[in-house]
């Protein structure tokens, strides 16, 4: 992905709703409401604004929402990667980590610790693969692993956040 | 989705090779590199244009890789579609063919005959939802749990243009 956008921020306010919804429809995975929720918001008046917009939306859901925001992510490295059937900014995120290239003993502390997580957790582990590496993913997983569910709450949708910026910044050109 | 589209075809011609492998990525269920390929044919002189190079590409696979593209299909109504993880454009592809309401019943028998379908044939059935309501997908299931595979191969493929050809109506303009 270039950081170059598809869109200026005037053009994303003259959408059809229904293009706007199936453009802005993965930003946050697999969460079209989002995208239609801050439709009925526009006009933007920067690319900054519509981001600000999306962290709206996610800091407003009550927890079981913002549950189900983490639930709707895959897992890094896991079954749906296998099967290539990862939304195509999963697939590309996942990719750029070097997930994709991990070593066997890599791949088993992330599938292991992933299950832990899970288990602990209840949803998935969810970081924004874009600004970090395999090393720091894995670091990441076990660090977090010690929270409580409440921060990892917590620091799952600031992740959530991340990642919905960085794709904004694909589709919207910046101002 | 809306039949106006996203971007003219000449936008289409001008976009960085990343939007494009973007915005097309999913034209063919979950197969970026049919887009990375078409990509690298333009510049195309109509919507029209850009949609035969998808049906090229599709038809220049050898058998096996045929397969792959239906492997890449998600279940109608199936275990994805439950979890909320279905790609916006099945998602709400399915949802327009009515699939979210089906009886008990039909749920029931196209569950049943999609395990079946996929043990006679070992990829899943596709059909171009937008183009069938739940009685004719029902119905279609049922005709075609007799062909033989290479009868199935060809018309999963066929399906597959007709859901490209719609998909890509929900992006480019019609010139």
């Amino acid at each position: 992905m270039t950081s170059k956008g598809i869109l200026s921020i005037s053009e994303v306010n003259a959408l059809p709703e229904e293009n706007f919804e199936w453009l802005f429809g993965n930003v946050i995975e697999h969460c079209p409401e989002a995208a239609a929720a801050v439709a009925a918001k526009r006009p933007f008046s920067s690319s900054e604004d519509l981001k600000k917009a999306f962290e709206n939306y996610l800091e407003k859901l009550d927890t079981s929402d913002k549950e189900m925001v983490l639930q709707k992510h895959p897992d890094l490295a896991g079954k749906l990667a296998d099967e290539g059937k990862l939304t195509i900014e999963s697939q590309n995120e996942q990719k750029l980590a070097g997930l994709d290239g991990m070593t066997k003993d890599e791949a088993q502390s992330l599938t292991n610790n992933n299950y832990l997580y899970k288990e602990k957790f209840r949803f998935p582990f969810v970081i924004c693969a874009r600004e970090n590496k395999v090393h720091s993913i894995l670091q990441g997983l076990e660090i977090r692993l010690k929270n409580n569910r409440e921060t990892e709450l917590k620091t799952g949708i600031n992740e959530v956040k991340k990642i919905c910026r960085i794709r904004i910044d694909d589709l919207v050109w910046h101002d």
